[in-house]
């Protein structure tokens, strides 16, 4: 009997929030390989906010993730079996395996796949030392320019990518400020994370209260800006920028499921003349060996810090994906397959 | 009995859109030059939008304009009395000199006042030669990056700043697409200044229908955009940039009276990946030089066209401005004052 492949594929789209309905456990068998493929066993798979944008139709910077097939994303995981001169058993890997507990890889085609280094936690590569930690880094160093001294703040401050931002703009000798909700989330990226301040947007309701509470923690106004989030807290951070302030645009999760989050009062663009960039990643590949040397030796020697959540086996991912939209979990967000 | 001059003064901020009781015309005595000091009787007043904004009090780029002094902006004319060694009488200049009939300018101060080419319309140094062409120049070289068959689109093409912006991206084998109000204002930029294509807003009251107006005159999608107007405006023509797209943003008119003028869906910024690039060029100085070399060659040549309205008489500046306001003038808004 065939190794059978456990799968979550994507079976319709969602109105508004997603639900679990959405997604259908499936179970097919995993074929033979052919010459230059790679079996893979996922170890861990990545959830990423950037999935909810894929379940949608309509243009948007990705193709929509076709229904009736395995949800796409990130995983890594152990070689299993090969026919490719390139990857032999045991070794360790990362590539785009998607919701699966197992996937097949054609190794001829450049960068399907790639070997990590085993004294770095497996799992890391799905976070602080994968995409989350480039797309950090990218924002930070090429949209934002941080300088000695200046005040950077980010929004989802305790996600696996502003966590790894306001390090980064701790390590380049900035006032880091963290916006996160929820009193626990805070605690974590001041105590554990080292950002000088970090506001509960939960606390603060409306653009005014935010506001007032981004004067106290930024009191010299802020340089720069990682925006994650968008609605009343982009209002707010609009309203505290400082001259020439930069902002780089990664994503507006409070809009995901169809909420308005106009940009209410867009003078305040103009009055401090401030340049906003939006950008996804994966069009910026140039930048990841640079960006992924940094962040592999500060996660190695212990210096950039970052939490998990970990659910447990295939059949959570789908209640994981739609916890992690609503912010329950705390840092980078994976399922552990086995 | 000393030379008389007279001076409008801001008597008054205005509660949403302003009025000529805002404005004061007075008559004061111009004093004796002292040493260094040149006098200069204006021969054009310039009218911009960015004034409008300068009458409001709060946080903005620019200083407010102080009550009960006469209103700042720039004006050019002739030497008619000189304590300087560097200008004469006879010399035609411009500098800020103002809402008002004469100027005193402190000579030794580098930059208040510069001597003009007399081969170029004196009128054309507050417009196509002058700061709305340079603001026009640094927004589409510096921000917006324009290649060769790309498609530019700007609003209140008809103005001061937006007649030279289209003009310049056809200089550079671009497809220039206007905004403009008013089936006259369109045939104009169409037919002399000789864009591509021009749209009359006001036959598209809603953001659908005035995308679908830009998707026809933009069939490749939009590369660059040059903001003057915001609103509607802005949210239709997100509809329709192109991935990595460009916006310089240089004026909101649309919420120069507190009109809410929220963008609407921020999230467009993100799926196509746009930069937004807000500015003011007098904080760029050191691009003049090489813009008004081309703008100064452009117009002597005739390469570069441009409209003007001219009101008559110093009395006649606030009621000139408000219509300006309105989108009643025609090009360059200019006060004849002589």
């Amino acid at each position: 009997m065939p190794l059978q492949n456990r799968q979550i594929v994507l079976r319709s789209r969602p109105n508004g929030e997603p639900t679990v309905e959405n997604f259908e456990l499936v179970t097919t068998p995993v074929p033979e390989l052919s010459a230059g493929q790679v079996l893979v066993r996922h170890h861990f798979l990545s959830l990423d906010p950037y999935m909810r944008g894929r379940m949608n139709e309509g243009k948007s910077y990705a193709k929509p993730q076709p229904l009736g097939e395995v949800m796409l994303g990130a995983a890594v995981g152990e070689v299993v079996d090969s026919k490719s001169d390139f990857f032999k058993p045991g070794d360790k890997v990362l590539g785009m395996g998607g919701w699966q507990e197992y996937s097949i890889v054609d190794s001829t085609q450049r960068g399907m796949l790639q070997k990590v280094d085993p004294k770095i936690p497996l799992s890391a590569y799905l976070g602080s030392v994968g995409m989350p930690g480039v797309t950090a880094w990218y924002g930070l160093e090429k949209i934002i320019h941080p300088k000695s001294g200046q005040t950077i703040v980010v929004s989802a401050a305790s996600s696996a990518v502003g966590s790894v931002l306001g390090q980064l703009a701790k390590f380049r000798g900035c006032r880091a400020v963290g916006i996160a909700g929820g009193a626990e989330k805070c605690a974590y990226v001041r105590d554990e994370l080292g950002f000088d301040a970090c506001i509960d947007y939960r606390e603060h309701k409306d653009v005014r209260s935010l506001s007032q509470a981004l004067g106290a923690a930024a009191p010299s106004g802020i340089d720069g800006y990682f925006e994650n989030v968008g609605g009343v807290i982009l209002d707010a951070v609009l309203t505290r920028m400082n001259a020439f302030g930069r902002i780089a645009l990664c994503g507006l999760i409070a809009g995901y499921n169809g909420e308005p989050i106009p940009i209410q009062y867009p003078q305040l663009l103009l009055a401090s003349r401030l340049t906003l960039e939006a950008f996804i990643v994966s069009e910026h590949m140039e930048v990841w060996p640079e960006a992924l040397r940094e962040l592999a030796e500060a996660v190695a020697t212990g210096k950039l810090k970052y939490r998990e959540t970990i659910a447990e086996g295939i059949a959570s991912a789908p209640s994981a994906f739609l916890g992690m939209l609503r912010g329950k979990n705390f840092g980078k967000q994976v399922v552990k397959v086995i």
